[in-house]
């Protein structure tokens, strides 16, 4: 029990494609929020949450590895080491919780995966890592599904939406402030964003002049 | 048991956010082929599919009901009928499965919901329906929620992206030619419909020139 969780997370310019709502320096204080709502959730079920990091990044109490090639490398030198189930799982999905992700580490599969929104995979959890790599970017959900099948491994696919949700454009904010409870929703509520419902169709909106705390 | 489903359907002019993608024509025969993915999944739960249909629409071997009023309103006729458990399903989820269905259905709350993207209810489950209302449109999710605390219902919100995947735009469909399964799936693919991933993000492109079947 208690896998290791493995976070990926880019520090600096990231969520570039919310750049028309948030500053850089926002946009980096908000993922960082989002960062530290997946963690809060893979503490929730046990799991040992290790960032993996771009670039140096310091945290008061979570291990930082800092990967020099590219996601798929990093994590996959990880996996080869061995040590015991491991989750991976995306830092940019804040509405993760610990009944989800649960839901993900009790599979009686060899591999679960939740697959991301476009394509890709926000959570894979895998028993034995050494019998398993990775492939991210594009269709990495069906690639991890082919991986899972080339290997002979049982795989099950986890059909929970607060892990499929991940935070890159406007819209998926609706589902943030429709759907949070942590710290990024905090941050975008301190920020003066709100849920409007014009013409039938649900959209947020900057209220009040930007904070600056 | 033996809950009835009743699935809200527009058989003319609908998904108009779709026409960049497919004719009129074409989006009315996708949507009667997700209404069947639809009508298949709840089924195989062995629950009795109802139409809640805004005109005249054959069905073979469904009970087809047409509104007369606006969806919330028609809706309410009918759950203020009371005969027994009921559940509300949306017609553009076509990702729905009888395992997710299952989900919503053996809820031990007076209540289930799903969410569906952007604010709204994909599925909503009943046991006493004389004892609730709905009210669609705008952030329908919050005001279900809402409703049933104020009526001193239990609520469970069931966390399922095969349920909350409904179907409007472009990008929805990269998730339909991932996860889907059935007819609608297969709809688009006679259309020649494909995954492509430029750039690391998942789009889709139409690759043969129109079928005309």
């Amino acid at each position: 029990m208690c896998p290791h969780a493995l976070i990926p997370f880019k520090p600096s310019g990231s969520k570039s494609r919310l750049s028309g709502l948030l500053s850089l320096e926002e946009r980096e204080a908000f993922a960082r929020a989002m960062l530290d709502d997946v963690i809060a959730a893979v503490k929730d079920v046990n799991c040992r949450p290790v960032i993996i990091a771009t670039e140096l990044y310091d945290s008061e109490d979570i291990q930082v590895t800092i990967a020099d090639k590219d996601l798929s490398g990093a994590l996959n030198e990880v996996l080869s080491q061995g040590a015991g189930p491991v989750l991976i799982i995306m830092a940019d999905i804040p509405l993760a919780n610990g009944q989800a992700i649960r839901r993900v580490i009790s599979t009686q599969s060899d591999i679960a995966i939740v697959p991301g929104r476009g394509g890709g995979t926000n959570a894979i959890f895998i028993q034995d890592p050494t019998k398993f790599r990775v492939d991210y970017y594009g269709m990495s959900f069906l690639k991890h599904a082919k991986i899972a099948k080339d290997m002979g491994l049982s795989c099950e696919v986890v059909d929970s939406f607060l892990l499929h949700t991940d935070i890159d454009e406007e819209e998926d904010l609706v589902e943030l402030l429709t759907h949070g409870e942590g710290k990024s929703r905090k941050y975008l509520e301190d920020l003066g964003f709100i849920l409007s419902a014009e013409d039938g169709r649900v959209k947020i909106m900057r209220e009040s002049p930007r904070s600056n705390q």
